[in-house]
């Protein structure tokens, strides 16, 4: 029986065995939900997809249905190449996979790659579905600092100096999200994305960039870090869940086709003809740059209004990154356990993540929460940060 | 690195490095399928899931689309609970997962359960699939020959007193498709049902019971093994695949809560909303035994048809069992490898899958093949058995 490290499906449902997640996993009617990393429901195209499907069962009959059969499935790879050429990253069939999302191509890495005596480093903070995804195979990490240009190299390349020097094992992928990063917000600067890398070819560690938030950036992002990679040391991951829909189940993975081949070996799920053939089929029939221009635009409103109300609502003492992209802001409130805010959050009504959640040592977490500007309305927004503001206020008063 | 062994997703795509896979990979247009294990198109609710997505998102809007919310996901699972306990298995939330069809079941199973040092017990033959996915995680098989009346307990009995004796490693699961069994279509019996239940519980191993075929009986099928136990010695497999559609990718897994749950840890595909709810609000507008009925009732007739046909058109040297429910009919002819009969039977209009792929030892396969009567109307099914056996009578003539 290998470990047995509960972990879970989604941030709400996350470590549902403790208290935070357990109130997080019944929000209270109405509360405004500033904790969860979703799209914003008129930004995912339920009407669309809905015509989708019948398009493609009209056309294609039982095919969709079936195991395989549906010339949407190779299409849907076809369009997922054509947008990764677009951002300089050329991948033949056998370079990419198709995933349940990018989770599930975090966890195949996971099982091809680690084993107990696997090094893995993080950044720190970092996403915690993979934290709990890698911690299904080895216990063995490294946690490296993020500051608001992302992973911080230079510290990174200092660890693993040392850690040479004194004979120790070297990590054998480095999971990082380079752009719009969960739960910080923040992105890697392109001086760092090349340090970065030139680290992975010195110690032989891969990189696996998880790019899910890298098209919704409010300007324009760094490189790919695939797209600086030469020597096939970076895995690139990549979803619809944050551009599309969450619900289709739908990521890739792209690299070396050894390593791609072999991932493909353990992914026993299959194709899901149905969902990938269903999102092939509205793929080809929008414009996904102006949905993703839309998409962008919508999300930076959103975040400026939620960056206006911190800036009206809390006490000068909390500080968060600007963000530049993605879904999220992370704050940081001293003096206040953000455990011990959520139960009253709650009451309030609103709900955040606390930081904990984050670290590999939640302790680290202590001080800091996370707030999504992606799912609660403009509205929302600035009632749940006035809310927020009431209860750090309260907790911070003088007893 | 772990192990490497090709596989694949379908027997079409199975083996696809070797002749016979490539072969059936690139099927002749208007070849008569008799080799694949999929519904007939027909059979397939292409309407009926159009519409059901049609309603599931103009009541639910995006919740179907999201990671979690829809309400239709937890009653995809009590859908499934009740059409168990209809058959007399009881399973509580925690002791069921619905998962991504039977296969990701059968991998998440072995993924917790087996290492290197794991022996498998399998049936002789097999499901392909399930033998290349335990092959990811162990090389250590023990293989049980199956007759008409499934698999055969009293020499399982012996192997395993006989392991015993020696102080050899016992197996840690047993593997088999009690029900109209794939490859060879038949149904273990009720009393070999209650000794291989006996063995497990002497033995001390795991039965998974995958049931992908038990609701399409020809006539009443014996009590799943999963409703005799009494000792949670049985892990239940089931799926949507064969009863409503394989592209759907729906399927579960039901046993003893604290081993679902470990397995839920591991599945990091998520829960396919769009997949489950959609699933959901079909099965809710049809009568499922009804259907059933329907589907067993049109298999029946088509299976009748292959039989008479292979009894019109194949020499008396060449045998089979009479299949009970399910989709194949499993031949044998003897003086023929069916390895070398395959390109000669796809140049003449018809394909089948040579017996050697479900054997662990491929050899013992030699003069076998599986025919599928699911797929191919009544009248292809006539033509591509007379194809059969013109090919088989060419190949059995002096030369």
């Amino acid at each position: 029986m290998k470990q047995q490290i509960p972990f879970s499906k989604d941030i709400e449902l996350a470590f549902k065995n403790d208290p935070p997640g357990q109130w997080l996993s019944v929000l209270p009617k109405g509360c405004i939900r500033l904790s969860s990393g979703y799209p914003e429901p008129a930004l995912v195209p339920s009407k669309e997809l809905k015509e989708s499907v019948a398009n493609l069962l009209d056309a294609e009959g039982d095919l969709p249905l079936q195991y395989i059969g549906s010339p949407k499935i190779p299409e849907l790879k076809k369009i997922i190449q054509e947008r990764l050429a677009a951002r300089g990253v050329m991948v033949s069939d056998e370079e990419l996979l198709v995933t349940s999302g990018a989770c599930q191509a975090i966890d195949l890495i996971a099982r091809v790659l680690l084993d107990d005596e696997a090094l893995v480093a993080l950044e720190s903070p970092t996403y915690m579905e993979a934290l709990e995804v890698f911690r299904n195979y080895t216990e063995r990490f490294m946690d490296v600092p993020v500051d608001e240009d992302g992973l911080q190299t230079e510290i990174f390349a200092e660890m693993l100096k040392d850690r040479k020097r004194q004979g120790l094992p070297l990590p054998r992928i480095l999971y990082t999200i380079p752009t719009s990063q969960n739960p910080t917000g923040t992105t890697m600067s392109q001086e760092r994305r090349e340090h970065v890398l030139a680290l992975a070819e010195e110690y032989g560690f891969l990189i696996l960039e998880d790019d899910a938030y890298g098209e919704l950036g409010f300007k324009e992002n760094p490189r790919l870090i695939k797209e600086l990679d030469r020597h096939n040391s970076v895995l690139h991951i990549g979803s619809f869940s944050k551009v599309v829909a969450p619900g289709m189940r739908i990521g890739w993975v792209a690299g070396a086709e050894e390593l791609i081949t072999t991932l493909n070996w353990f992914k026993k799920d299959l194709h899901h003809p149905f969902a990938q053939s269903t999102m092939a089929t509205f793929l080809e029939t929008i414009d996904f740059d102006e949905r993703l221009k839309h998409l962008a635009a919508s999300y930076q409103s959103k975040c400026e209004t939620m960056l206006q109300a911190l800036q009206e609502f809390l006490p000068p003492s909390v500080s968060w990154y600007v963000p530049e992209g993605g879904y999220f802001i992370w704050a940081k409130v001293p003096g206040i356990d953000t455990v011990e805010l959520l139960p009253k959050a709650l009451a309030a009504g609103m709900s955040f993540v606390p930081g904990k959640y984050f670290f590999l040592n939640p302790e680290e977490g202590t001080e800091f929460l996370r707030l999504s500007f992606s799912y609660a309305s403009e509205e929302e927004i600035v009632q749940g940060i006035r809310l927020l503001g009431e209860v750090v206020q309260k907790a911070l008063a003088p007893k």
